[in-house]
């Protein structure tokens, strides 16, 4: 697609390729079944009607999510790898946003003809190392037919003990928000990804625009990885539970600071207060930010997909989070009475129920 | 679709439905939520990042299905009522495949653009029908966009203490092959609804023609219902359960009598002969073959989704089996060296494995 070297090694190697129909659904899952592991805590992994699991101590959690191709995914910028990284990463950081464990993930495909043996294959190795990396079983799942592209169903299972799981209803009043790593980072790499699909699309040969958007997709190589190759945080849930920091609500960012945030508010039955200054942002977003004009508070705010942690916290923890790199108390939970609100930089307020970009322009 | 009559109903009520895009995925999920129960076992059902069940004495079983339209359902002849209830129920079917107790289930929908709120209410009227039915909650799920019609992914959690799950690879050399209720029925079901859906597409205004297709489908009234509101036989298990009889294997019949008695056969290491007689064949089913030409035990072998149970049992409860209605001994389980054969009325035999319409139909 990129270049004619690209077509013609893409055409030389179809004739390794394979065809699902080929193999028929049970080829399939018998060679996907061969690529992946079983550990302690799955007593069967795919084959039977039901995988079994080994009962675990606590309750278990359960997380599912529909990625459909072309709406959530788009493997023109994206490696099939990659993509099947993120499926897992993104349900994984489900179970982390309520102090979990993940164990298993089931996985459910939907696949229409353009893809081959190979390419499902390819899909797996993305999931095989998300699932390495967290310590998950697949433990089954099924294919299917579909007429548009893929669709990946994956539902995730994590233990933990009744009294440990993080709701998002328990912020109480005066506790502090914070938020862990760097905001905006997801959506901007994928306004690059797009812009840079959008030019090789339209300027297909010429040669110099071409190596231009090389150059700039090379400088902004950590916010593309912020889109393509996100991480779940589970190493902040370490951090918490080392220093016995249990915080009063939790949930992961898929949505953006402001949505997200907003359904902490609703569920603990508060509102909640932050402050634009101390919304982390890192250099790379903001050098681009500027380099394109973006605001990059609203980038941090509805961007989604970053899956950093964002927690309520008793005050009596404020000098551990304000010691630790990488995390930022953001802002404080009020009262049910009050207004959700963003404190501007310039001292004016915003409400975040009533924030949307059009809005927010009008503050500028 | 069908007349004009039925046309100007379905703009009548045009007015009362909401687009999906007016309330959002949020909204929806909001509405969905209020119509469905949280049972005993469910601490939290929807609303979090995970929804959270209580820990069951024994081992956890996890089924997953997609559901497509367009492949595995088609709404032009089935109501998205009975697409719910079916949903569940193909789900619900496994985890009694295993002896399992199902207790819940995790939904997913990718829905495109033709649907409304409405129509997502109706499919979740079916699903919890279902639900109520074999005494599951729903406890979860997310709601996404599809380029292409419904896309329903349901997994199903169940429970079951460890030696008395039921595998597909226990079979053993001697055990009688039993299976319960008629087969082939829902693929006449399918073939009748596909007929009328050919005639009221193509002929779509001659009236006779349209009265006969009405008098032929209340005719094989209960073929229909097996494809579009087919049970999980639970009072299959019920009745195992209750005269101590534990089958070395079982499975669900989805994929159809040769295919998934080959299941059995693989995974237990051993061979099986059925005999063509002993295969149940409805009535309606054996009047709509004969009336159509179609080879009743064909369809028996190669029709899938009867959802009834095929298991194997030791000799020593053949008596109980026998006087049983509704189950039905059909062969028996050999040793790993045979081939896997149907013993036709006839005489001759067949091998299973090589067993295709093709093949089958130079035997006739």
């Amino acid at each position: 697609m990129f270049n004619k070297y690209k077509i013609k090694k893409t055409k030389s190697i179809l004739s390794t390729k394979t065809s699902i129909s080929s193999i028929g659904e049970f080829g399939l899952i018998e060679k996907l079944k061969n690529s992946i592991s079983k550990g302690p805590f799955t007593k069967l992994g795919p084959g039977d009607d039901c995988a079994v699991i080994s009962p675990q101590k606590g309750e278990y959690l359960i997380s599912t999510d529909t990625l459909v191709e072309g709406i959530h995914f788009d493997n023109s910028y994206m490696t099939l790898q990659h993509i099947g990284y993120k499926s897992v990463i993104s349900n994984v950081s489900d179970i982390y946003a309520m102090n979990g464990n993940p164990l298993h993930i089931s996985v459910s495909l939907g696949i229409s003809g353009k893809y081959t043996v190979q390419d499902i294959e390819k899909l797996y190795e993305g999931m095989n190392i998300a699932c390495d990396k967290h310590g998950i079983d697949i433990i089954g799942g099924d294919t299917s037919s579909s007429f548009s592209g893929l669709v990946i169903n994956i539902t995730v299972i994590g233990v933990q003990k009744s009294d440990k799981i993080i709701y998002r209803s328990g912020a109480q009043e005066n506790d502090l928000i914070v938020v862990s790593g760097s905001l905006g980072g997801a959506y901007l790499g994928l306004q690059i990804l797009l812009r840079e699909k959008k030019a090789t699309d339209t300027l297909n040969n010429n040669e110099e625009v071409r190596n231009d958007i090389r150059s700039h997709m090379s400088r902004h190589k950590k916010l593309i990885e912020r889109q393509i190759k996100p991480e779940a945080r589970q190493d902040v849930i370490s951090f918490l539970r080392e220093n016995n920091i249990q915080p009063s609500s939790m949930i992961d960012l898929s949505d953006g600071l402001s949505s997200d945030l907003l359904h902490i508010a609703k569920s603990s039955k508060k509102s909640v207060s932050i402050y634009e200054e101390k919304i982390p942002i890192s250099d790379e977003s903001l050098d681009f930010c500027k380099e394109t004009s973006l605001n990059p508070t609203i980038i941090s705010l509805s961007g989604g997909e970053d899956y950093e942690m964002l927690f309520t916290i008793d005050p009596k923890h404020a000098d551990k989070i304000i010691q630790t790199p990488g995390l930022s108390i953001i802002g404080k939970v009020k009262g049910p009475k009050h207004k959700n609100l963003l404190h501007l930089a310039g001292g004016e307020e915003v409400d975040l129920n009533q924030m949307g970009w059009d809005h927010f322009k009008l503050e500028e």
